[in-house]
């Protein structure tokens, strides 16, 4: 039963059905949710409205943390309801409404959401949603494995819905850390000094008058699919704890290295795996999401203090530790992500962030989103609030993907999301490239001989050569530069066919 | 005299000739040097070092603040002595000598240079190289009309050579704020709440015993050359302050703005001098350079503070302040650029950013550093500091140059340097595009129709409508994206001849 989870009794009352919350959202309505990469998402309420729209026609912008978990996004969008989306999604059939141009998405760096709500930038929250572990006695919103937005969504929501959640631990309840930055121009410093600073409260304080709507659910959050670590994540990995040996021994960082920061999937969870049994011991964590990788570090006794926005896991390490939450207590805090992803507090700590590239080109610029310059993958997520403000940027991809036919080491990148001034260390299963006080010229000899896979490198290394004879600061061949993206669009490769048998000529002929 | 300036006696013995001074450069050496948009440059001790490197080579990397003036760094680079530059430059021999390869460029954020260089990333700095307006009974190094990188150079320096300045006035001193950010781990907030909060020292500490060399010299800086504003900035300052104006009225900004941010050049100070007189009353400005326009604003009543780390003016604004500089001491005070473009107080204080696009493309990308994605021009400079921490990133540029024949909108950039996640808003002398919370799909149609030049709106219409017709978020034809760059490099115009005389084709027609 609930009661001991709802402590603040005038909302027995507003106990209601999925059905009857979702009728409190109304046509053109702006929603915000909670979820973060899957974890603490609204679960009941979403697909209601969704069912509800195949009789009543319904459109929302939607706002959350994250990407969410149960197929949500998909079932709004295949519903027709989700007419604008943001800050980041992952679900395939929102991409597809995305990149069809039903759905307009806006991919948003993961710290500056609410700081464009509070500024009534991205306009008004009528409803927000929010998953919950318990209600205190001050009706105060404990949340669950995620904090991302929901904080200040309920803060600036006219009327919640809580979602609360049985199957989510109780305790949960005090380890988040809920801290709202104050309005400018009178805001102050945010005062975390190290990674387990706690400086807010264990809960969201709203006016419980504002809770509408009390959903009570069972059901745990969407569990990761993580492949395991192969070859190619391993060897990423084994460069990687490599280059940190040797900044190390050369005294640009310390034995407990700097806070890490890492991205969400396999590869990234691969990286922090690496690091069991690697002799690192007392890190840290000041990151966005927290996956399998972080507790077999924490229970491997390598990692003293992880602060995040959101706890995703795969389903065996969610039972492993979600029904134990409580013993990581002093281990795990769990933030909003304006914190999580503050620029502000990323600079201070000097964070290693650990994210990984779409593609990369030559020159060491990243896309980290788009296929071909036009497709949305899932979203920029947090990766430039970590990558521009951190220590040491890291952008790590295997060199291949699809067979051989792309290479994710690209003479210039379809997109942008990380520039050149950014990117600081670059990885593949083939090397590491470290780009840091390089002119573009010598990065480039360092991607192509280190990152690039052997049977891409005579291609780019005849792209390079052509147009450094053509000159520049950072040498390009304009009209050759995405003929390999062309190639694989129109051949299913990037590689040049054999025989002078293809159309388009190989990367370093010259059309012109 | 000097001896009212040199204050610690000890040094006095130490006073030489420039010449004297150039000799302690060695071959290989790494040098940081003062100078920020050719304020407060070290101005004798260089070009002495260019004289004497025609007899005897000799090869340094050179670190500054951001550019030199009076001719040092094309007298460096045609004396084949820079070989590595970082982070800035805008001098045309050395911009030269950057393209053709032989000079390598490290084209960085302005606030990262001295953290990189703590963190030992960047090389160890032999010999800082400082303009002074006089050196304490401390020993202690008061800057003149530039802070920029002298502070942190001066401090990490083996040797130190003071150029003391007979000709700036002494009345500098106590206008500058020198704080250190403490190292990390042990990092604290910096603590300025408001642009005019002092929180350093008056002049650089360090141990005297290090300065090797105090040369004597009396040159003003190198004046700015600014156009008068012209009917395009006109447009372009219109447009802004309409803008500012809608903002206010729509309770998005106070009546004092948010403490504004302006890059260097005709168009940012032209926007400015469209805010004398405008009615705006108390504004502050927390930027990296001030211009001419910043004293107009405080001679107007308008502007209460300006927090800047360098003091550029044309030779009549000059001529005007300089001599009168202690004037300003309570409206105006000087930082290191660490601190004046601290991505920590940018996003803390809501700076309102406005900086100069070379091109910008219709999803909101811009492009501040390349030419036909190869040439670069200057450098990034400070404005991503800006740009991608403060409230709101502006970019400004006219919509045409060199005549007709160069559209600034277009349909993709050749290079980013702030990508359309942090683009807010784009203005050209055609209008404003106010991108904030919109998909790329609606950004295109808005740059299109209230920035783009007229004589180029219909072919951007047909890329783009080309483009959504094959799909994707932000629909691009990869074969296309960079027409109109190809035909301007080969026929001097981005538009098609008349008569499909273009062997090219024009922009919307497809070539496959």
């Amino acid at each position: 039963m609930y009661m001991d989870r709802l402590r603040y009794k005038p909302l027995l009352g507003r106990v209601v059905a999925p059905e009857e919350a979702a009728a409190l959202i109304e046509d053109n309505m702006t929603i915000g949710m909670s979820g973060f990469t899957r974890a603490g998402d609204a679960k009941a309420v979403p697909l209601a409205v969704a069912r509800r729209a195949r009789e009543h026609a319904i459109h929302i912008s939607l706002m959350t943390g994250a990407s969410l978990g149960h197929g949500i996004d998909g079932a709004l969008a295949e519903a027709g309801v989700t007419v604008r989306r943001l800050p980041f999604q992952s679900d395939k059939h929102l991409r597809e409404a995305i990149n069809s141009g039903k759905v307009m998405f806006i991919d948003q760096h993961l710290s500056e959401t609410v700081e464009m709500l509070r500024a009534h930038e991205l306009g008004h929250i009528d409803i927000a949603i929010v998953e919950a572990a318990a209600i205190t006695e001050d009706g105060g919103i404990v949340p669950t494995s995620s904090v991302g937005n929901s904080a200040s969504f309920a803060i600036l929501a006219d009327k919640v819905i809580v979602e609360l959640n049985l199957a989510q631990s109780r305790d949960w309840e005090g380890m988040h850390d809920i801290y709202i930055p104050t309005r400018r121009p009178y805001r102050e410093p945010i005062p975390i000094l190290r990674p387990q600073d706690r400086i807010g409260m264990p809960y969201i304080p709203i006016d419980p008058q504002k809770i509408a709507a009390v959903v009570i659910t069972e059901e745990m959050d969407s569990p990761a699919t993580l492949r395991p670590p192969d070859p190619e994540t391993r060897a990423i990995a084994g460069h990687l704890l490599e280059f940190f040996g040797h900044e190390v021994r050369h005294g640009r960082l310390g034995p407990r290295l700097m806070p890490l920061q890492a991205g969400i999937g396999t590869v990234a969870n691969a990286v922090l795996e690496g690091l069991v049994g690697s002799g690192y011991h007392h890190l840290s964590m000041y990151t966005e999401v927290i996956q399998d990788s972080a507790f077999d570090l924490i229970d491997a006794g390598q990692l003293d203090v992880v602060s995040c926005s959101s706890v995703t896991l795969s389903d065996v390490m969610q039972r492993r530790v979600f029904d134990s939450i409580g013993h990581y207590r002093e281990k795990v805090l769990l933030r909003p992500q304006e914190i999580s992803n503050h620029p502000e507090v990323i600079r201070r700590l000097g964070v290693i962030a650990i994210n990984t590239a779409l593609e990369a080109d030559i020159y060491g610029n990243v896309n980290s989103t788009h296929t071909n310059g036009s497709n949305m993958m899932n979203g920029i997520g947090g990766s430039e609030d970590f990558a521009r403000n951190g220590h040491l940027a890291v952008f790590v991809s295997t060199s291949l993907t699809k067979g051989d036919s792309i290479s994710k080491i690209v003479p210039m990148v379809t997109h942008v999301d990380h520039t050149e001034h950014d990117v600081d260390v670059l990885v593949t299963d083939q090397g590491l490239a470290d780009l840091r006080g390089l002119a573009p010229r010598e990065r480039a000899g360092l991607v192509i001989e280190h990152c690039a896979h052997p049977i891409y490198r005579d291609l780019l290394r005849d792209y390079f050569r052509e147009a450094c004879r053509r000159g520049g600061h950072t040498p390009h061949l304009l009209e050759e530069a995405f003929r390999w993206h062309l190639r694989q669009m129109q051949t299913g490769s990037m590689l040049p066919k054999p025989h002078g048998a293809d159309a388009l000529g190989a990367p370093g002929e010259r059309s012109d």
